[in-house]
């Protein structure tokens, strides 16, 4: 059932010893969303802690390390960021039907928790975040800021894309006004890489193959990239963005190694073409612009298949 | 002289028939203040036009394609993003002394006009362009706003350098609710690139130098790439921002040819290294995190000059 913000107002302030669940293979989003909401509940009184399946990358410590975890037997469980049930990775068996309260900001989210609270205008979770902190009269922080901004940060590009509002930089006005370094944020976010990936990113590049006049470009992750130079996956999380940054490409696509005959995609366009649409074909979901799926099958039919659906996107 | 904004207001209001002078080789922040000021000129009844010693960007025609210049003798001469009074080009000694009004937010101004109206604070000198808007009650349309929003990106590498404030965000917040595509602006602007400059970077990437332990890094442009590649400048304007993305630069460095033994150099830091101030050495500014000079000698000598200069700003 779908809930709006005042419900999700009375459901905190009625609740106590929550947990908070992030999405597998975790973004700022996700985590951004989870610790804003985990300070909150804190500074409200209540007890709260954050879960996710995967480790909770290094990359993000400037927040997450600060994290103070209660220990209790959680009464409320919440998802954040999360559009279906089966990203929560290893804890999906575990919480299925489970969920008390989603909130998330995908319009391809399952509904598949008790009571879901969807702003599919919002950026990123991390603005409907902001929306039921100020609802909640939580007394924003620095740290909670510093949360808030990550994810919206994160989910925009760095208010790049076309997800972004009048209301996400009126929201990024009110966070700056906290001291946090929105700057080391970005950098570490967007503009700092190692030697090695800028390296990487260029051979991937060089093996992009174009479809339909140029209007696909289809970019492949070989399997042992992040082995094979000691990376971490947060390493080449923005790689999908590339493909779609080439003049011409409508749709750019990125294939990914998951595991044997299994392939993750990203699929990332521009004009109007509605890649959570693309995706949901394959069983994936996620915004207009940016969406991904996966595909169990060998990279050559991944591929054709891929490029038997795009065929039909690019000829509407 | 330094005036106020009210200073600023005064002296728009009692002037008439403007002539706004953008700097050479335009950006969208010296062009997007430019015709955010000459179309709100017309709106209040006044004659206006824009000049600049580079050809208008093709890249920057959305805007400026809508120009309407009138025919008029200029008794009111205004620059914008003007730091130094050879920065315009051709137009230098026309118009050295003959400044009424330098508008413009780079710490290194020269104060070479008659009266200068310095925000030293401001992202962008659109940042600067959409206060005296404001105080000048200027009815602000999409088009106007299309223009300062343009600055203001371009400036902040849209919204992720260390001179973006609240305000910024304020600012592009009141400028999202006119009507225009702000993502198609920025795909422009940060994403969107030819395969051949993809490719082209790589080969930069591949020629990166490094010293003092991986904190300087100097990138090089061959003289022939834009001519060889049938590129535009306006393709490779961003390159510069390449070597200080890498893990453990302080100081990335782009040497680009410019004619036989003269290079223009662009400088890029993190931490607090003092950008401009390295860069006016050798006669040049900028601002703290992003600065540039021109240098007159060999390329090996240009590179041993910036190397024991740089080895200070490291020491100290």
């Amino acid at each position: 059932m779908k809930i709006n913000l005042d419900d999700v107002v009375s459901l905190i302030k009625s609740n106590d010893n929550f947990l908070i669940i992030s999405h597998d293979n975790p973004d700022c989003d996700t985590l951004g969303s989870a610790f804003a909401l985990h300070y909150s509940l804190c500074k409200l009184n209540k007890k709260s802690k954050v879960i996710c399946s995967s480790p909770f990358p290094q990359k993000y410590y400037y927040y997450i390390s600060e994290a103070n975890f209660d220990d209790f037997i959680p009464s409320f469980i919440i998802t954040v960021d999360v559009a279906d049930i089966k990203l929560l990775g290893r804890y999906t068996e575990e919480y299925r039907n489970k969920i008390d309260l989603c909130i998330d900001h995908h319009v391809s989210n399952t509904l598949f928790a008790d009571k879901t609270y969807l702003d599919e205008k919002a950026s990123s979770t991390c603005e409907a975040i902001y929306d039921i902190l100020k609802s909640l009269d939580v007394c924003i922080d620095s740290l909670i800021a510093k949360c808030i901004y990550s994810g919206i940060a994160t989910d925009t590009g760095c208010f790049r894309y076309s997800n972004v509002t009048s209301k996400t930089h009126f929201i990024a006005s009110e966070l700056l006004k906290f001291d946090f370094d929105s700057y080391q944020i970005n950098y570490d976010l967007f503009e700092c890489k190692k030697r090695e990936v800028l390296q990487l990113e260029y051979t991937f590049i060089q093996s992009i193959e174009y479809y339909f006049n140029g209007q696909c470009a289809i970019m492949s992750i070989p399997n042992d990239i992040i082995e094979k130079f000691g990376l971490e996956p947060t390493d080449i999380e923005d790689i999908s963005s590339i493909p779609r940054r080439i003049k011409g490409v409508k749709i750019g696509i990125t294939i990914k190694f998951k595991d044997v005959d299994q392939y993750k995609i990203s699929v990332r366009t521009n004009s109007d073409i509605d890649a959570s649409k693309m995706c949901s074909e394959f069983g994936g979901g996620g915004h207009k612009a940016a969406a991904g799926c996966l595909i169990k099958d060998s990279l050559d039919n991944v591929k054709s298949r891929l490029i038997d659906t795009i065929k039909m996107y690019l000829v509407d």
